[in-house]
């Protein structure tokens, strides 16, 4: 997908050169609160800051003012801002990175919204320091490298089916069932009515 | 409860005090296979490592030949191992650090496999640096202090009502909506039939 816009998240800071290489080389980047100050430290300028501004620096705060959007809502997260900040400039094709890492309840989160965001129509992926989250419905192709570690979490999808998977896949019903399966090809193919989440190790 | 054994797990190694305090007084310490490096370079000695043996040092491996327990089931990951091992020796309370914190696929198969453990019958919490996993089944009672962030996720239970919590519950679909929430008391009480998994950040 081309990438409209990438987002920084709370999280740690992504350490691999393949989210880095995405964030460096962005079109747009909307820095979740605090993230900005980091991003800032290591010469960069977001487009946008976004979030309630309580972990933004008072010098940041202050300098980049004119970029900072205060949203006070209660009801979403920092990374949900950014998307409907994004999705108001009729942005559709986004990267999240630096999203995972601290807290666990915040990873789970994060991760998990992929799919509202996907059921909204948005093309949302995120890119951590280990690999790609990818959200999915129905029967979907996948490109990978033979032999890449993948592993699918179901959200309510029936009848999975894979292809050009090392391990059967079935109507999994805890997280763990879909982890640690392996591409035999240069894709891969799931089979299946409903949305799922696939995520490909670098 | 009382603590049988504590289960140092393949991801990051613990910094935050809590676990640290944890896996120092363990009265009984298993290791899933690389993580003895760090845990014997800091100058403990684990009581059994469990694993395929693939990330212990060589040096480790022949030094600690009588403790290693070399597991080769494709079909569990090292952390369900250390389980199964404990349960053979009928230890059943449980707590799990280490577990999170490095491949997100890894990170998430190991917090929803507390919720198999404890369909067997075992009593495991997982410890990390931010807080505490507890799965939990039906109506359920736990500990807190006020104002401690809560975070709750469905494993296909109904009728999910809090006590002692800032926010409303649901019968959430998907994990980010039963994130961020707060305890008001000294205790709050979750009602529900089936299973969830609750996260008390510290």
């Amino acid at each position: 997908m081309t990438t409209e816009a990438v987002i920084l998240g709370n999280g740690d800071y992504p350490s691999h050169p393949y989210p880095l290489n995405v964030l460096s080389q962005a079109p747009y980047v909307v820095c979740c609160d605090g993230a900005a100050n980091e991003y800032i430290r290591r010469g960069f300028r977001p487009d946008a800051i976004i979030g309630d501004g309580d972990s933004l620096s008072p010098e940041n705060r202050e300098r980049f003012a004119g970029i900072f959007h205060r949203v006070n809502d209660q009801e979403t997260n920092d990374q949900t801002k950014a998307i409907r900040f994004l999705q108001a400039q009729g942005k559709r094709q986004i990267i999240i990175v630096g999203a995972t890492g601290k807290r666990e309840d915040h990873t789970l989160g994060n991760i998990s919204l992929l799919i509202d965001y996907m059921q909204e129509g948005l093309q949302v992926q995120m890119i951590t320091d280990h690999g790609i989250f990818i959200p999915a419905c129905n029967t979907q192709v996948f490109t990978s490298q033979p032999g890449q570690q993948v592993s699918i979490f179901n959200f309510g999808a029936t009848g999975l089916q894979g292809e050009g998977l090392a391990y059967p896949l079935s109507d999994f019903s805890n997280w763990w069932q879909g982890t640690l399966n392996e591409t035999t090809e240069y894709e891969f193919c799931i089979h299946a009515t409903g949305k799922y989440l696939v995520f490909i190790n670098f």
